[in-house]
């Protein structure tokens, strides 16, 4: 099928991917060049994979200025089971974690600790349904934090962190970036432990990068379940057992194709320019339409906004599929409409989807 | 890349996976038809997701004739993650598991099981570096296991299962099938719960089935992680997070090949078939190839077997690497070649090892 036949992808993930790596991708599919098997076929042992694997280490790295102080694990199991591993390795029974609760990831991430230890919620946006992320001055940390988690973009709500928390002295802090990972320019030596699901900004659904300071590594208890402890992935490299292969390829593919594009900085002035454009269009609607995110907690990856009506609402999101703008329904926590708009997702789609905006006010004011 | 560039690929998983599933994956690769949209793309929510997920259940519980009183679970992780969850949701603190232990991944099971509750050892072939499964009058129970664990197929070893076990009323069966899922009908009433990676007879690294009782659900305890809970992944029909979509479409194409193919009964003859070809040429090299696994412990997808010596074997390797045969070196702890020959293996690839084998010992006996 061409190229040209494709839509617009507003999907909040599994999301759009660089249309170079796909094409890539499709090429090789029944035998990777000199291999004569499918990358979907190689074993994780071989040469070949390892090339992949850690070529993708090697490009994580590059793009993100990611030391040697960190292990860049490729995993399974989404965030979802990250929300477990982070404190069935970093928090012991007995300690408390700090939780900044920004949405509906990081109350699931809290349910999760809450089963390990105990659990300070430093501070939330719960009261004005996660329209904001709380500012500086607002973080009331417990006196002696095991660890401090963040959300640092929040998918359903269109919100993320402006700022990175500062946390008391030599306490990690853990982020959830799932949803923002490598949106613009970020000092990863600020966190000691980042975590991501594939599916956004990455590469495919099933793969789960993980960047973990190696000092935190050994402070699971022993009876953590072996595919659980972050040590035997960052000792083995990400093969102690079958890896997530296709993933990780996708994730190369990505990789490259971020890094031949100018790297973090062109990707923030990309993302800037799509979200600018998006949230003045919304701004400039005279009240029509209306942003759920507040200025100074807008996310560049997620625009979320509301019509006058429900009714509208539902028309807006079945014309905007019509005309190939796909996935805009926003999730039922907000209403209303949201464009999910990642690294990959072109700047040609934004402007489609700011003039089907113009013309749906105007036949629909 | 033509198809006829493909090497045969007799590595132990990620394995071959049938031409035709990847021609398919390969044609809609940059978009599904009529969807505008790659599958690795694609939301998990999405109509045309559910159809392919839900279809690849259907067509699984198709042909293994799996009734409603199972769940069909497309979860991540490995069987790794099953040597964990498998105890974490059956056994209790104080309880006693059985396993029956036939090489290296029951061992890691039996280790996993440990940190949860007792594990009773019901029958172990590790005296003879497990070549052979335990004959049926050999499993020796505990006074009332929370269930009996076995491993069908051992790919380190080549052995596998010519019956299943008979155990004690009530209690559960459990197997792990990573590497003989549909290699020939199978009762999977017998069995409480079956677990298999993906990347040998299914799909591609990266996919997990779990085919559980749903009587059995609700064991686990209240502070065992979300994810690791089969319950939750059974009500929510593996889409509690986001799957691993990709590889649920791959099985899905990889299913439909199957069931076009005649089913297990087919699949059982064209497996019989190559491996009897292959064992038949070890035993008939006059003791030139020596088969690991005994008679009645054979396996029907992984053939282990020696040379007179090591240099020879690594010569073996090298030679058949050269004329496309590739994925032969043996696993350490059994030394010299493998050859694994799973549903998608085509016999065209087992007559050229056997030619290659006699071509070998004519130039070295």
């Amino acid at each position: 099928m061409a190229a040209t036949s494709r839509i617009f992808n507003f999907s909040a993930g599994p999301a759009v991917l660089p249309l170079s790596a796909l094409v890539r991708a499709q090429r090789d599919l029944l035998a990777l060049p000199g291999v004569g098997m499918s990358v979907l076929e190689i074993s994780h042992r071989s040469p070949t994979f390892e090339e992949i694997c850690f070529g993708a280490e090697a490009d994580f790295r590059k793009l993100g200025g990611i030391s040697d102080d960190y292990a860049v694990l490729f995993l399974q199991g989404g965030a979802t089971l990250q929300f477990s591993m982070v404190p069935m390795n970093l928090l012991r029974t007995g300690e408390t974690a700090d939780y900044i609760e920004t949405g509906t990831w990081s109350e699931k991430a809290i349910l999760e600790a809450k089963k390990v230890g105990r659990v300070h919620v430093a501070a939330s946006s719960k009261a004005t349904n996660h329209d904001r992320i709380p500012a500086p001055e607002e973080l009331a940390f417990s006196a002696r934090p095991a660890y401090v988690h963040m959300t640092s973009n929040n998918t359903i709500f269109g919100t993320q962190f402006a700022y990175v928390p500062e946390v008391p002295d030599g306490v990690p802090l853990v982020n959830d970036a799932s949803s923002d990972i490598f949106c613009r320019p970020v000092d990863f030596s600020r966190f000691a432990l980042t975590y991501a699901g594939g599916q956004k900004n990455l590469s495919i659904a099933g793969l789960t990068v993980v960047v973990v300071r190696r000092d935190l590594l050994d402070r699971a208890p022993a009876d953590v379940p072996i595919y659980l402890r972050y040590a035997i992935h960052a000792k083995e490299r990400s093969l102690y057992n079958t890896p997530p292969v296709f993933g990780i390829y996708v994730l190369h593919l990505v990789l490259e194709h971020l890094l031949e594009l100018g790297g973090l900085d062109e990707l923030a002035r990309r993302n800037e320019r799509k979200a600018g454009t998006l949230y003045d269009a919304i701004d400039g609607s005279g009240g029509y339409y209306r942003a759920h995110a507040r200025p100074g907690s807008r996310s560049l990856m997620n625009v979320t906004f509301r019509l006058p009506d429900e009714e509208r609402e539902k028309r807006f999101v079945k014309e905007a599929t019509a005309e190939g703008l796909d996935g805009l329904k926003g999730h039922r926590s907000v209403g209303g409409i949201r464009a999910s708009i990642y690294n990959a997702f072109p700047e040609a789609g934004v402007d489609a989807l700011v003039a089907f905006m113009a013309d749906f006010q105007s036949r629909n004011g």
